[in-house]
């Protein structure tokens, strides 16, 4: 009988990638996921891909699994299925320890994957500052897990509400926070909002859903603060009609099981979300790596790391600059571009030709909130409600990686749009054994 | 601010119910879902229907979640959605904590709810004998939290498998266990075969998932007891056929994480489903209540508990005997035929007429192997093979409940059928917070 956990993997020289170069790609998101597929059926490359997670997530939509929209499934395809035709790429579930630059060496627990080239594409994570506490009262919005904890924390709160007689408390319970306004924090609060008015209505006996109060707190001036100031000033009057309480200039102090507070304002309020603070997944180097305040690693313009012309991060892990003091911003389209861009330097480095810059194409920004209305900004070119909300729409239909997700997606969308309900209205716990 | 955790419902004497006669059913699942929607919109009654869950789940298809067939939310609809518009029936999410049958009350972890009857359909559960450690290593397949734990250990030992080089561990990897030989573990068998034989064959390099070993132990003369003699046979031969192992009078004496034990022998095993033992799901009660070895409840030829007319039990949770010795077995159509009887016994109460005894009338059975093959036993009448898998199919389908699910099954069945994919192969982890 064995007795000891292992999942070693010993890549040093295995005869099938005799006289390829060796690519370690780390992480299946967009970025990653796309400088992969680069060197698909290449003879000169083989590839390892290594992701904790089995599969690829399709973030932009994650704010829908945690309102009942859409099935976790729906928004995910496994890593290794995106490459069950290419035979110069392999995938490992396994989680990193280490990269070590001097030695071309990446750790894993229990063993270590040698590389000609290493592409770090680990994306971001939520931040709560100094405050980490607060994540327990306040999830984030990241990953599947998170996004099925909320939507357990959404539902049980109405549930809990019904069941509840003192008023005091049943309001706490029908009062929602979303802390941050960026495009995540509206997506989220103009979906509870939806919920609570158009699904649940008449779904319950002793309380009102539709009496919900949805809070959005901005500590800045104003929300969608990356958009125009016309559109953020759009947003907040599209945010007031369906509903949602929009604060600005509001800076969160304190965050509990109870409530949030707002300097010496206290929010009574059973479910809090998370959509503040961003910051770069973390991995470790043997190595001092230069890293910006968000916890990004400065890349230089061909998105290698100085000092180490073999190694690359790209994604929301790199601080890339555009122009001066400005970053290549943490979105689908820039990852994709520079999954794209990196795959175009190693190969030129092969080959030894010069390298190429990497030039940020900038496709725009949008945000949906609610139901029928969203806003656009692409360049000086501007779009608000109901066609905007349509082009958000086939965009993210268009963009999904799979004709299964689109179709699947397309389907609970004609669904919930005809029928206002929703397709995932579950509340799943987190223990699976049996009570005793 | 609050520091109470509370779910407080009072419901001795509200006004809304005034002159109708309260009836509490426990359980949503397909008997006490049937029993409280037998009420609807009379103005007799006023319906209080209590479940631990907020979704009416499709047992029956259960292991299509737990092999990447289907989604949780396909087979799973919010109880209180099914009563939208029936305003005499309202819903709670709550555990129960004892029934009183003298004071006619059931006891709420902070109140209680008084009734005129009452109506128990809790289920059943998982049981392992003497052994609940051995819960941990090979779970049940009763709950959806159950089921994606299940796929996730399915999927995750395939990744393992990839990522070790031991070859010994590999093959413990590759081996996956099932502990019963009815229709639940016949399926779980059929399903995990195929998956490796098809939809993971071509995504991994360095194993071969066609050569995972699947094993079925039956501690019994043989699998699928409950069918005619023959139908085991044929069901023996199409498992051989598909490439499951069948043991019958195995009987298991030893689970850990490592490996299963049938007597001597030592099967190394990372993957062990528990498809074996049921017990009925535990309720407390004030009084003394006679139940049987699997901890169900003895009942009347109304249903009703012997001394207590107001009370009844239907579904997994009924010990009702048919015949002298025999029970009505724990299956869907029972359940929901007992659903549908117990509603006109307390009318028939409520109306002071005589009450009617429970008649069940059975429906069969079915169980697939696999893709394309099913037996089915129906009184005298049998069928095998593709026109057994077709009449599952709709029987399943027709016997869902929703629109939307329906289509949504057909959908991802149609999908996978014609791709030999499977739509929902996601491993998702236990926790959601950062790490740190």
């Amino acid at each position: 009988m064995e007795n000891k956990e292992s999942a070693s993997i010993r890549l040093r020289h295995p005869s099938k990638y005799l006289g390829k170069k060796v690519v370690v790609v780390v992480g299946g998101g967009f970025a990653g996921l796309t400088a992969a597929k680069q060197f698909a059926n290449r003879r000169d490359t083989y590839v390892i891909l290594v992701d904790e997670r089995n599969h690829h997530l399709f973030q932009p939509l994650l704010y829908q699994v945690a309102t009942a929209g859409l099935n976790p499934a729906d928004i995910a395809v496994p890593i290794r299925a995106q490459f069950s035709r290419t035979k110069n790429i392999e995938v490992h579930k396994v989680s990193v320890s280490e990269v070590d630059l001097e030695q071309k060496v990446v750790r894993l627990p229990y063993s270590e994957i040698e590389f000609d080239y290493v592409v770090l594409a680990c994306g971001a994570q939520h931040s709560y500052f100094s405050n980490p506490e607060w994540e327990e009262h306040a999830p984030g919005l990241k990953s599947l897990e998170q996004a099925t904890e909320i939507r357990r924390r959404i539902l049980s709160a109405f549930e809990k509400a019904e069941s509840e007689l003192d008023a005091n408390r049943q309001r706490a319970f029908l009062t929602f926070v979303v802390i941050g306004g960026g495009p995540t924090g509206v997506e989220m609060a103009g979906a509870i909002s939806d919920i609570s008015r158009t699904v649940l209505l008449h779904d319950f006996r002793r309380i009102d859903p539709s009496q919900a109060k949805v809070v959005l707190l901005e500590a800045g001036p104003r929300v969608l603060a990356a958009f125009s100031e016309d559109l953020s000033k759009q947003t907040m009057m599209d945010l007031h009609e369906i509903g949602v309480e929009v604060r600005t200039s509001a800076r969160v102090t304190h965050i509990d099981k109870y409530c949030v507070q707002v300097g010496s304002e206290v929010i009574s309020s059973r479910t809090k979300i998370w959509a503040a603070g961003v910051q770069a997944s973390k991995m470790a180097f043997t190595q001092d790596i230069k890293r910006d305040r968000a916890g990004r690693i400065q890349v230089n313009k061909d998105l290698s790391i100085p000092d180490y012309p073999f190694a690359f991060v790209v994604g929301d892990m790199a601080a890339c600059e555009m122009a001066p003091g400005k970053t290549v911003p943490g979105l689908a389209p820039a990852a994709i571009q520079q999954g794209r861009h990196v795959a175009k330097v190693i190969l030129a480095s092969i080959y030894q030709r010069q390298r190429p810059s990497f030039q940020y194409v900038d496709k725009g920004q949008m945000a949906t909130i609610g139901k029928n209305r969203a806003v656009a900004n692409t360049g000086t070119f501007k779009m608000t409600g109901y066609i905007a909300w349509l082009a958000w729409l086939f965009v993210h239909v268009f963009y999904m990686i799979g004709f299964k997700n689109r179709f699947s997606v397309m389907a609970q969308w004609g669904w919930s749009y005809i029928f206002s309900k929703r397709g995932t209205r579950l509340i799943t716990e987190k223990g699976w054994k049996l009570k005793t």
